[in-house]
């Protein structure tokens, strides 16, 4: 039995189904081969005469999953800095939407920049991101509104993967906004995402699923449907911005298109929920963007836990209402906002992001055979990662095996 | 003219009084000598002639003073990860308190540890702190609650000062809660804290000022005069935990102390707010705390700008109700949560917090003649520095005229 890494004197916290809790494992070991796990459990079960070329003493640290932070708008030009001092002044988000401003500015930002320029900002926010352990990002377009930026984004976003030990997922957000452009007209905006920016890019196979925003300030359910039918057709699985500001039924709307996800859901209802469970939509709750806008209204977590629905958390990292680039803190926002046990937050970001990207057969739990992609933390207990609040204890983050400088 | 170093081509926030907001210079430059700052202001009124051992181009990136952490509890044992798992089960604070948790258990924690292990504990959230450009920070005891290890704890905080490029300054809060031993007899507590405790430390010279929790779980107004009227008598200034969960008046009580901050505030009413205003004690608010307790009465931010009182902001970073290391994210949480504007947050990391601690005449803001504590930052506008939510755009520290490694 020859690995190439074992990991010693570990506890370890899996994230495995069918285990309670977080599946925990003291004293336990990790050994990897070929970038995979080989084989994960107690000291004592490692087979007799395993060997490896490295072994990492972790002196009684904690191992989680890699982090999945599986939904964030990263790729964009510009930030807006500048509305938020205007918010401060009273402005609010619809009112900032209204008068142009809101995603409309960010998108004339994105236009302007270039791909390089694009992959330069999105670095800084990635590379936050993975020195908190992250090693697995979905990452969205939706500020460019046109074809050729649309494109631009997502090449951007799978650079971002080539240029770090990260495993990117890109969603294609053509139904985020309204550009100019379009001079309201939202059904022929939908014409034109289906008919001239999704076969294009399914083309490019620059999109791992196509996502859609779905309120009174940007599509109707009945635009959102023909995106997914669309979408459907070129074999791309779905997912939907839900129920964040009002109840247009998202929830339900995602679940009739077996959505991977559902995300945000403030305003879902208990049919809403039920739709969710019943389709396997993972519900995704977004604290980031609750804790920016001021929102009083939580998502119904007390009903995700009486249905059982699959429940995610992930930052939304985006310029305008979750400028948030820390996992660590979504998750204590998760506890403290949106009470959240402190188990819901580490599946939430583990094992349960995982699913909610469709890669659950590949990361998100420890587990043989699945992607090597650890992170050690200097922890005594994992309950420490929900509930400190700007504080980092990575002690190393590996992806595929392999130890990864915290900041490349 | 020669000078250690200058750094050109950058532009400043210098955070000068008597100049509107940032007191932003465009295309600034700043000399240091001997560790004190020799010239701020634009590069164009730089002597001509002067010379340098060491110029550093910042190729437009901004400098700010060094950030002032005005009120934290750095010093502790152990951590409150299991109570803050607790309260999500639905625990209030007053009862983790009343069952003999919450400070309680944080004293126990740090009456078993050793100066040593105190000192390695308390770098770990120090050096999260200097990574986001901290250069001085405040650090009170609390958490012995007997002379030995009140003593231990402000040796401790003396030592982290001793670690790193930070100027630390010390607080004596003996009058923080009740130890058991004290049998709930507040008046003996505090004739202890009085007659036995405060004397051997201002002997040692461990306190650069004293501190109290004036609350119903804590100590009365009486009380709290009385640790005043003792400190006083031994030449040191006061400053008082005042109105977090109740009006018990203590902002007014401070004022009339001449405290040099009360701390908290969020029950504080505008007789209180004249009082600090006239007194010059600076209104120091903390929404860390005001966060991770989710109350509802945010302090009286329109009254304090009615009536210009000097308006600072820290971490309060302690193990129960605020476990923050991020003054980044402080400035952030007083903006979205307290809704201050954006130079009312960067001048009460600043400024406002150095005049907190009384050392406004050498840090906080930058002029020639204090202290050349800066930090260059990689931003576009300051704005940036509230706005982002667990993001450090952190270029460079530089403490006493030298730049520091971000983490040691
Ligand atoms: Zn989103
Ligand atoms: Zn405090």
């Amino acid at each position: 039995m020859s690995f190439d890494t074992i990991w010693t004197n570990a506890r370890l916290a899996t994230m495995a189904p069918g285990q309670p809790g977080l599946g925990i494992v003291e004293n336990g070991c990790i050994a990897a081969k070929d970038g995979r796990i080989a084989f994960v459990g107690a000291a004592t079960d490692l087979p007799v005469g395993a060997d490896a070329a490295t072994r990492i003493d972790c002196d009684g640290r904690w191992i989680t999953p890699g982090l999945v932070d599986c939904h964030t708008h990263l790729i964009y030009g510009g930030n807006r800095a500048t509305e938020f001092a205007m918010r401060l002044e009273g402005a609010s988000y619809e009112d900032i939407s209204r008068a142009g401003g809101g995603i409309a500015s960010s998108m004339k930002a994105t236009r302007a920049a270039s791909e390089a320029q694009l992959v330069a900002s999105g670095l800084k926010r990635l590379d936050h991101l993975l020195a908190e352990g992250v090693t697995t990002i979905e990452i969205k377009s939706g500020y460019g509104l046109d074809r050729d930026t649309e494109i631009r984004c997502l090449t951007a976003a799978r650079q971002l993967g080539r240029a770090r030990d990260v495993s990117v997922v890109t969603s294609f957000l053509g139904a985020h906004a309204m550009p100019p452009e379009a001079n309201g007209d939202k059904d022929a905006y939908i014409d034109t995402v289906i008919a001239e920016m999704l076969p294009a890019i399914a083309e490019l196979k620059l999109a791992d699923a196509v996502d859609a925003f779905c309120e009174g300030i940007a599509f109707s359910p009945e635009q959102t449907a023909r995106v997914f039918d669309a979408a459907k057709k070129l074999g791309l699985p779905v997912k939907l911005h839900a129920d964040q500001l009002s109840n247009l039924h998202g929830a339900k709307l995602a679940a009739e298109h077996n959505a991977l996800s559902a995300d945000h859901l403030e305003h879902t209802d208990e049919d809403g929920v039920v739709a969710l469970t019943k389709a396997g939509t993972v519900a995704v709750v977004l604290p980031g963007a609750y804790y920016t806008l001021r929102e009083t209204q939580a998502p119904p977590i007390a009903l995700f836990r009486k249905h059982g629905t699959h429940l995610a958390l992930a930052t939304d990292s985006n310029p305008g209402t979750s400028p948030l680039t820390s996992l660590l803190l979504t998750m204590n926002m998760g506890a403290t906002l949106f009470r959240m046990t402190v188990d819901e937050c580490l599946l939430g970001v583990t094992r349960e992001g995982a699913r909610a990207l469709g890669k659950l057969k590949d990361v998100g739990t420890m587990e043989a055979g699945k992607a090597c992609d650890l992170v050690i933390w200097d922890i005594e207990h994992p309950a420490e990662l929900v509930y400190r609040v700007g504080f980092n204890p990575l002690h190393a983050r590996v992806w595929h095996g392999r130890t990864s400088a915290t900041s490349n």
